[in-house]
């Protein structure tokens, strides 16, 4: 006989991009739970419909709306008394949101478990090519809005690349108004940082840069070339981010050309 | 009727910790290939056997040794005719190893697809409770040996914290010899590091540290305090990592204190 003493609340991450990325003792934990939330609005899965991921754990999902999880927390109350999931893309926890969820968790008496899933902070950087300890800061572009066009990526990219290390530029996500910006959308946006700055950047459009769409899906595209290249290529659906590398090593050179198509000259220049 | 149309290399990246970390699309894979190698001497799952894998796959797996791995990559030349699957904890890809698989692959006309897992990369600074966009570049500290004591661990955590960076500092395995650094061994060599130098580091014994233990499984401990109080405890089994936290946002550290034990006076301290 099975005896059940502890109520748990569980964090759990469905990965990179379809319904099948979850792992094993996620979907395990899913099927056992009292109750599952969904919080799509910091990330969520492209390759998947919200059917098929309900479909595939066989019970329903209330997905949350940005004020149930930034204030409510009800999810929370219910995990007094029962089993509760709530489930995101990725990793759960990148958000900050969600590390706070288990200190209200702690502060309740409640017990929780964090069940991982692949994130694009590691897969992106592993696909790219290029040393995982190579790279420096992570970035985010935002959507500009009129007053707000900050600069911070564009000198997040100068300051890594002044100490030999690759930059990961995440690109906004506006879910609730869905909005995904794009390779293109966040070059041109670094193009007119850069145009606007009253000195060199350090990165302009003969720069080498990385676009990389769809991680974790069968139809993955890392594509090598200088920001000139890659601004008017279409890479297709979401999710989008970019990799500005800086020194290349050989063997990160040597895959950036057989797998990304980047033109090989960039091996004479090491 | 299902018609196969192309012979294919499969990365498959076995997640964090036990068996049940794979994504569901990875166990369909290593279901359906013909053939399963696996590498695990850059990383491997300490919360199963090899049985317990190989059960669940209900299949054979070769086990790699080292020079198999490097030199021959006898598995890719299977590639050519078989499906042929090569598995790994964390993520694929994030030994360089792995990428210029792909790069022999695609030089041998053999179509390959990568499938990702949960990685230490990600999943460490997630449960630290830091902002993953607050973190420098990674270190690693090697096992030493005579005349191989390096300061580069050291060296990069100086850096990140003069960039106001945290650091994720990864400690070394060497799966042959059965031997995996711990939390202990690894703050002791950066005590060791900063009592060689002819100046003040910019960490010492009084220095706040969390220490990780274990991500992935239901056992997982994060315990933060200064690296005097974590340098002797017991934080029982592998894998091991610490972070290096810089300046905390008032987040940071609530949840330091409410889920990785603080002292209450790094509040006080922000």
């Amino acid at each position: 006989m099975f005896l059940k003493f502890y109520i748990m609340f569980y964090l759990v991450g469905l990965g990179l991009f379809d319904a099948k990325d979850i792992s094993l003792k996620g979907l395990e934990c899913l099927k056992n739970v009292d109750k599952i939330y969904a919080e799509f609005f910091t990330s969520r899965l492209f390759g998947s419909s919200f059917d098929e991921i309900e479909a595939q754990i066989g019970k329903k999902i209330e997905v949350l709306v940005r004020n149930e999880v930034e204030e409510e927390s009800k999810f929370l109350k219910e995990a007094e008394e029962l089993d509760v999931a709530l489930i995101t893309g990725g990793d759960p926890l990148i958000a900050t949101t969600h590390s706070d969820f288990l200190v209200q968790c702690s502060k309740m008496g409640i017990d929780y478990e964090v069940i991982h899933g692949s994130s694009i902070l590691s897969s992106a950087p592993a696909i790219s090519g290029l040393q995982g300890y190579k790279f420096g800061k992570v970035t985010t572009i935002p959507f500009p809005d009129h007053n707000f066009y900050p600069k911070s990526p564009y000198v997040a990219i100068e300051e890594n690349l002044a100490m030999d290390l690759h930059t990961l530029v995440l690109l906004d996500i506006q879910a609730h108004k869905d909005r995904y910006m794009t390779i293109n959308q966040g070059l041109e946006y670094l193009m007119n940082i850069k145009n606007s700055l009253n000195r060199d950047g350090a990165i302009n459009e003969n720069s080498l840069a990385i676009g990389i769409a769809r991680v974790g899906s069968k139809d993955v595209v890392v594509k090598a070339g200088t920001i000139d290249e890659l601004i008017s290529h279409d890479f297709g659906g979401p999710l989008h981010c970019i990799v500005i590398p800086s020194k290349l090593h050989i063997v990160e050179a040597e895959y950036l050309v057989e797998i990304a198509g980047a033109n090989k000259n960039i091996l004479d220049e090491i």
